[in-house]
């Protein structure tokens, strides 16, 4: 094991900058290869971080989207008098519809660019000065990402409950320490039980074509020491066919109010199997991705990604002919009934979800 | 689309060298982006092209296989004297041992040698030359490849009578002319059906990790001006939410005699997918890759293949850390349940699959 592997784990995924002037995270897309460090400080370099999916996870997004516009709003105080609230919040609303255009499927995104809004407006009604406000703003980014590790841990826990030592466990794309800002979800029952002693026999997708899970969590997961064995996205059938899997966890973008879950494509793939070989399918959700406004799967807008990503991005030369066409969606929606459970801070949702998931969302 | 696409139905997938010397090939570890003839002369180069993949389809392999051991027969006239059959049919049954060892999942390569080595035998005790058997050979080895491109024509006429103009089809891997001598297997309904202006939507899995389906399936398709889309593996269930696919054609590398199939990894899983949306499974199978000496898809041996195909082939870079475990089975099983029917030469197959392919074996 490399220097470089040994120490991923050590490297925040998403931070703010010693004097609040930039959000520094891994380059993932140069994982596992290279870890470079990068300071984004402008508008469209935190936009551009989130659409190349430099950071991504819809926790991770959600957590860099609140520590970016925190830092935009903080550079705005250099040029914008500080009782000039009206011309604050005039580009502070630009900056958040920009950056919320970066992705489409993460409800995280949104979520956290509007809990940052409703801070801004709910100072400024209290009377703060936008000199406040931009302080109040970055508690609040602290905040997100705090409650992140907090909420990982607690799914973590949950899904630990789920599983028995020397369980074997597949996971689809990157719900990893990566994708969030400690722990991941679907890998926190992982590391939990690795703390613990459970040696899990982990299976890793590698999630064509961004190869997420080839490239981020068989990394990640490989410099914790957990026993994991990377396969392409087409060998699920067969390893869980002989026996292999006990558990499948996965990460999710966005809950819809009845549980039909939008995730990184393949997952519906990874659940179809699944429910034949009678393995359990649960999806890790911070309730921060459960979106009661969102009635099912087919409101989930899918994000459609360009056709160099499968012809040849990575690759040494193109891997199919010029001119042909390419569908390239990056997500899709499991059916709620392919779910056997959904896995939050609050406790573990199961059929019916239109009442299990209302039921956590009032507990909180 | 570039000459190069253009000719590519042009070449043949297998063919003897004018003088009987060699077996050309298609290089088809180079495709899409060079088209490379190689002349196959020596046991070594036989047998690495079938283990590399330079030639590859399990009814290619078998006319490669015949091919060669003809060709390599033909050679051992220069240093066996002619009267000596016990010398060149010792030499002849190592070639044969040492070519059928290149692959162990499909039943083509051991059928096409053992077919090969009868007819060898059988003119001997028929009293002819060495000179005379060589001769023999080489006119079974050309009666094996026309009777290749008469199957998969037949396959494609009965699989045509399973879809309708306009349907859409998805095929994985590549069962193609590029893995035939003409036509393809699964492809065939889909190339007679262009003849007919039957203007199928075909959706081609790139097949990882060796995307076949990328470089051979979209290639050759694209090249015949059928409307192919290229899609990740794991995007199958999609589409088939989606409604846009009626039919899925596959080939298969052997099929036991329960209808258990082993085809390119990933089959199942796109069989499972399909089971789940109600699409039509159909596996184009010529009856000589059944094999019913096999009772059921627990009996066949699935070739394991190298960890690098899936972290490093291809790739600009390691896609995956230096040291992790790979699982890379080149085949897997699809259960019979999960297949609609079994496209032969002599007619569609249906469930009980025991009785219906013994059947079909019959009417020969």
């Amino acid at each position: 094991m490399s220097e470089n592997q040994k120490n991923i784990l050590d490297y925040e995924t998403v931070a703010l900058s010693d004097d609040d002037t930039g959000v520094i995270i891994i380059d993932q897309t140069k994982l596992p290869g290279k870890t470079e460090i990068i300071k984004l400080e402008t508008a469209k370099e935190i936009w551009d971080a989130i659409y190349l999916l430099q950071v991504r996870g819809a926790p991770a997004i959600g957590v860099a989207a609140a520590s970016g516009i925190y830092v935009l709003a903080k550079a705005l105080l250099k040029e914008i008098p500080e009782d000039d609230y009206q011309a604050f919040y005039a580009k502070f609303t630009e900056y958040k519809e920009y950056l919320d255009s970066a992705r489409p499927t993460a409800v995280n995104l949104s979520w956290a660019l509007s809990r940052m809004d409703a801070v801004c407006r709910a100072a400024h009604e209290e009377g703060r000065t936008v000199a406040e406000i931009v302080e109040i703003l970055g508690k609040e980014a602290r905040q997100i990402k705090e409650e992140d590790i907090r909420v990982c841990r607690a799914i973590g826990e949950y899904g630990l409950s789920l599983v028995k030592p020397g369980d074997g466990i597949l996971t689809h794309c990157n719900a990893g320490q990566l994708a969030t800002c400690k722990y991941g979800t679907a890998t926190a029952p992982i590391y939990l039980g690795q703390e613990r002693g459970y040696n899990f026999k982990v299976f890793a997708d590698e999630t064509r074509p961004l190869l997420q899970g080839a490239r981020l969590t068989s990394y990640e997961l490989h410099s914790a020491g957990v026993d994991v064995t990377l396969i392409c996205d087409n060998m699920s059938a067969m390893v869980m066919k002989n026996g292999w899997v006990n558990a499948v966890f996965v990460g999710c973008d966005r809950v819809a109010a009845n549980g039909d879950t939008a995730n990184k494509i393949g997952t519906s793939v990874v659940a179809t199997v699944a429910k034949r070989y009678g393995v359990p399918f649960y999806v890790c959700a911070p309730t921060s991705t459960i979106d009661f406004n969102t009635p099912t799967g087919d409101e989930i807008r899918i994000e459609q990604r360009p056709a160099g990503e499968v012809t040849e991005m990575w690759y040494k030369e193109r891997m199919a002919p010029e001119g042909v066409k390419v569908f390239n969606p990056a997500f899709d929606v499991t059916d709620h009934e392919l779910i056997t459970a959904i896995v939050t801070e609050h406790g573990i949702a199961r059929a019916p979800f239109t009442e299990s998931l209302r039921a956590l969302q009032n507990t909180k």
